[in-house]
């Protein structure tokens, strides 16, 4: 029985990815921890802190199937943390007492914060290749599209041609800069952890640095300069990440529920059987991914505000902030796995109407290519007596409800310094799309 | 497999309620579907809208057992949305496809968002009832505590006494407007849904607003005054209210800790075996209820933030922010029921060292009953004279390290008035508890 | 020179209103400072707490141009908080050492509190002010379109038919059911705070709770049951309540930009010269006014979780949570206030384009009608062929691009029991509004 | 009049610093959009686009001086935005139309969003400076403490000793991330904008890369590859750098709250004569400076919210999204300031009572040395056995109120061992500082 809408048994797929969802599950995360401790006695064994027997006993028992997690549970809710849990079950699984060498002078907290960051460095791969693959179908649609005219649009208003390749090459650039922060900060979060109680290390008389090294290069992270207990900036970072690639996303699937109204049709997600239909009104092609998409990435910037709290952290182990982590942190990964897998198959199937593109340039009736008459015209009439006689054109031409080219074809002023055939490519949006092709260029061109 | 901590085998009886869970389980929510479908049935048999025959068909089939929810995943997961699914398998459990009158005239949303209503109802009412032990708990502290001295304290500084009843009775204060919040908020949010899809109830061309008014009194909710689809302030004003509750509960956590601190030591949480101890740090009892408390209603008051931006919700069926509820409105509410319980237990069972608070207050020598001596001296030798040489005399029992009384009483100005005993009453926290003990009967009169 | 835009020079008057700026300026903070010492002096010398002969100096002295703003800046910033140096300006101003007795008995958050609620009544008044008048203005646009018909959209697509004036009364439901919480939260937030030190007005050695009473009075606020220096709900439910008023006035934002889309062209902010054209681009006309709306309620929905942050106060008096509320409360109603001014000026002076709305309903070719010809259609054939018909015969509209009226007209299963003029009237939107004013109604029967 | 506490003439000097205050100020704001207008002129009459003569004109009225302000608001006002009317004001400064040549080819958010990325990058100076300041004084005081023995807090309990230095060294390693963070978001967005309408550059028929080129390097900013006007990326990771800032100086104010408690007294923000006193209670040294940050950065959290809202950006140019940014910036930029200019104040100054520090690791009577106790008599009477008998002593000491090192002395399974030389070592907290200097020397080795 699952009472978010991440875990529910009927939303789960919609919601997030099976993958994201195993590296949170609580199967994973216990896991680590059993990896973890296997990983300190070796090390401990090998440098002569423990018993070799110890550390093989132990090592032999760290897998799943050996713990009972309906007792693992009552142990967590009696204790508050299930790392002791974890470890007294250990440690019973262990013959002759050699179980008592397990966690040897580590602390639940040191544990959990390296589980995390395991689980943490599972999360990101997840992340990058969903952000590799956006990167892929944003490149190709920028390609393909490259010199599609359609109506760029500001404040919701139609204002001058542009090209949906360089649509989509604004978005690559920004997918391509999560990437960018993405292996900027994997070094200073995937980061070990073990410090004893106060992050000191004082419960490893001997060979604390070396434990301390050797963990860390054992489950392939970075050794920590000092204790991270309560110094969260890392945690933190992720969460951050994280929001702003759910805000890039959410601006994906913006653009797309605007273009995929019925009034404009220029894009739609990819059809699939009754998906967005609906049985009395045909006429319906819902976003629904669009939709999903606006909704996780909503949470996720609040859970970036949550995780920048947990930083208030207090003294050597904080008394709250933590467990903001242990909530927000999953649910961030996973609501941001949902929006990528939703976002790629919006990407991926994209359907895009050229036609439909280049008609909505001509619902204004030409009005959206005033300023490209304005330019046109300039070296002929001067630059302000352009603009003024084609402003007033246009008004005139909004008035009669005609299009623009007849007005100009018509008007004495013009039609000395231009014929229809000029006057045509003039208000043809495909000799206005500047530099468009370019930008799509150079962003193109910096894809690795 | 849970990927949420809520959800979490291991960590949900921490973090949230079973009851509050079992409100927000896909079984229950998928089952108040099937009591809303049951509902329109009975009314519009009952109406003539539809064969009663086919009303009693359907109502016989709306029972949980009877629905495949692998089924309604793969149906979910395909159309977006698991109402049509649901509808579906109804369909053709019926027999004669009576069942092609299920569903006569709503839309998604209507089942959606009136399952919600049930929901929430459900969820308030544990809320008010964790609500009402809260403030019986409190309630009893205030009253046995009503004049318990214990040091005030302003800015992390000790100030002057105050009460440990009149601490309690604060919150107490607080705890009952929520629970008139709560019942204000009620009419405004247990109100049904049906109104088809766009809102006007077109579907239904005869007894539409019959219908409706039958299906809210079927159901115990008000019948709306209009389509509320896509205005929502009845559920963000809910997730407000959930961040307001989990406010109150923040200071009492914050409170308890502060309080619990190995240098303070003047309330501890219940004690249960192994909770909150260190097996190598025996003088530890940590606040775990306080922790969880803390970190989940800072969850909670983002969630309500995210619950305002649901708001901002396009036409008449919206394309995203809908679905933020969908997220958000079971774990604001899943989260709070956890706050809840661990306040209820922190509350129920907390241990008052009424000792120890008055130790605390001598902590300073007396100096925080400067303010009470100042006062007590005025009458005598006038109270600027009084503020001054008090204030002097203190910066010298600082500089000794002496008790304040014994610099009061060798003070020649000083005891020419007041003799050692007047002076050590002067200096007796017990005569400068203020309106402690009426402010506490004050809030414990207005209890219902 | 500002820093914010709030209080910029140049953007004050569009991101705020002169009037709520003012509420919250330098200015009226202080005066209120002063009439709260002036109100505390008068009810303790009709005590005869003071001696009548002080406080009528005190009272004389309390006046906004006695104050030395620029020495209170330098004293707040050396000493924390501007309360001590309001007092010591005023105990300076008065003669005879009469000033002594000034604030007496009262600690700097006493002031500082009750200033505060003065200020959120003021500014409240204002919310209700506009609140009433966008009310009015929604009510005026629900009536005089109750039956102009528009296309309902739902996930922005194309749906079935409403009225103009059901999407105001929608929206006006929820401006009133926020006038009524504006009544309900005021008794619980317009109370005053008198209470000393730590909240037990033992500074008051007689006295105490009939100045306190006194005082209250005096300024028109309510009598707390009990201090709530650090019980803050009623400030963060005043941050709830405005994040709530803010998340409607979003929600009509979003529909005014996207109804004045080029693509859409239903409705568009008042024109004024200038405003929201551009000078190259004569087509446009920008909604400036809902681009500021979606803006400020952006940011005022963070606030209120702010806001909710600050309750979590420690002890008697916060060490920093406090201040919170100092940044976000002004800042919160500024932009609310800017939300509201803006958000009047669009509905008083919307223009409403009905015969765009009804051209719309046809860009279909009448798809968006299959659901009313479906069930017209029903009695004749059975609902269910009706159905599967219809839904075919619109698949091929689509396919040849064709009306759906005319594909209805031709099919012999249809036109033998339908002619022309039956079916037209089917296909016509004036003819399946459902409830649409029967709903208007229903809220415009519920206002006060 | 200000209204925002940013603003206010009374409290500007706690919230924000001058310093950038004048970054954001309307006066500084307006030149950077005179400057851009100037730099594009430049470029422009070198590339030939416009007269050299017309340039020049231009740029002899790029002064702020020469900006009538009061007639830019009632501009802004009317137009939305303030660009038109600066260029209209430069337009008419200059002789024979030459100022026509003004803003060519640009639009209102080319030169608004230029501007606000030179802001930024003062403002982002000002950050570093202060970075740099701080993680001098961290390192100062790590240096100085680096094994100044404390008692470390795990949950606000006492757990083992750790040295101050330590929880210097701590802060330090996030302050220094932070810088590095800082460096790698600078060349993200240190990028100009110069796009046109439609963010094409279609309006510079010639030259628009080279316009755009030369227009950043004039300004010192890199070329963006594709336009940005609704990608927004850039200005989000400024939030959230500003919210990880906040983090870490959130957690440092919460150190120095705690550590300033009465009854703990370890260290105390630096003295000013009347800061943070009281007038009635000697006793009180209040943390008025992390009063500050804690509120400041509990803001400056949720206004990284907001930004990352406002990267879902519609279209070419969106309709509300970027006024988010318009508020939020400034003001996240104005109160991190805040919290920076505060946390200096504090580290720059900061009392360290080394003394204080020690007597705390003395409070529990030895209890806090248990851990190091049952490590010392391990290799004596076994691991386990010495665990046993030592948390039993332990009990048996707080029951008995006596210290630790007494009981271990009188036992015989113990004393046989070690005699009270060897025991008191044991008990003495200075051997029981793990690695606190090796991680201090870690942190300090990777400082620039």
């Amino acid at each position: 029985m699952a009472s978010t809408i991440i875990d529910s048994a009927i939303f789960q797929g919609i919601f997030s990815s099976d993958a994201m969802r195993q590296v949170w599950s609580d199967e994973n995360r216990t896991q680590k921890y059993l990896d973890i401790e296997a990983a300190l006695a070796k090390v401990q064994g090998r440098l002569g802190l423990i018993p070799q027997e110890a550390a093989d006993e132990i090592v032999s028992h760290c897998r799943l199937d050996q713990i009972d997690m309906v007792k693992l549970r009552a142990q967590t809710e009696r204790i508050g943390y299930p790392i002791l849990g974890v470890v007294s079950q250990l440690n019973a699984l262990c013959r002759d007492k050699l179980g008592e060498y397990c966690h040897w002078g580590a602390t639940t907290q040191d544990i959990t914060d390296t589980a995390t960051v395991l689980q943490i460095r599972e999360a990101l791969a997840l992340v990058d290749a969903d952000l590799a693959a956006i990167s892929d179908a944003l490149a190709a649609l920028a390609r393909t599209h490259r010199l599609t005219p359609m109506i760029g649009r500001s404040n919701l208003q139609q204002a001058i041609p542009v090209t949906f390749g360089y649509k989509m090459a604004g978005l690559l650039s920004a997918i391509e800069r999560h990437r960018t922060r993405l292996n900027e900060l994997r070094p200073r979060v995937l980061v070990g952890e073990l410090a004893g109680a106060a992050g000191t290390l004082a419960s490893l008389a001997t060979g604390a640095m070396a434990t301390q090294a050797g963990l860390c290069a054992e489950l392939g992270l970075a050794q920590p300069d000092i204790a991270w207990h309560t110094i969260r900036d890392n945690i933190a970072e992720v969460g951050c990440f994280l929001g702003l690639v759910g805000g890039t996303l959410g601006k994906l699937s913006m653009d797309v529920k605007l273009m995929m109204q019925t009034e404009v049709g220029e894009v739609f997600e990819p059809y699939a059987h009754g998906r967005g239909s609906s049985s009395t009104m045909p006429q319906k092609r819902n976003p629904i991914s669009s939709c999903y998409i606006h909704a996780q990435i909503s949470v996720v910037r609040q859970h970036a505000a949550a995780l920048l709290d947990a930083m208030v952290a207090d003294h050597e182990r904080s008394t709250g902030p933590w467990q903001i982590e242990w909530i927000v942190l999953p649910e961030a990964f996973c609501l941001l796995a949902g929006a990528l897998k939703q976002s790629r198959h919006v990407l991926e199937g994209l359907e895009v109407d050229a036609q439909r593109m280049r008609e909505n340039i001509d619902l204004t009736g030409g009005l959206v290519m005033s300023e490209a008459v304005m330019m046109g015209l300039g070296p002929y009439i001067g630059r302000e007596t352009a603009h003024d006689l084609v402003y007033d054109i246009c008004r005139e031409a909004v008035k009669q409800k005609r299009p623009l080219l007849e007005l100009l074809c018509e008007h004495p002023e013009i039609n000395t310094h231009l014929d229809r055939a000029a006057l045509a490519r003039l208000c043809d949006p495909a000799h206005y799309l500047g530099q468009s092709g370019v930008m799509v260029d150079r962003v193109l061109d910096k894809l690795r």
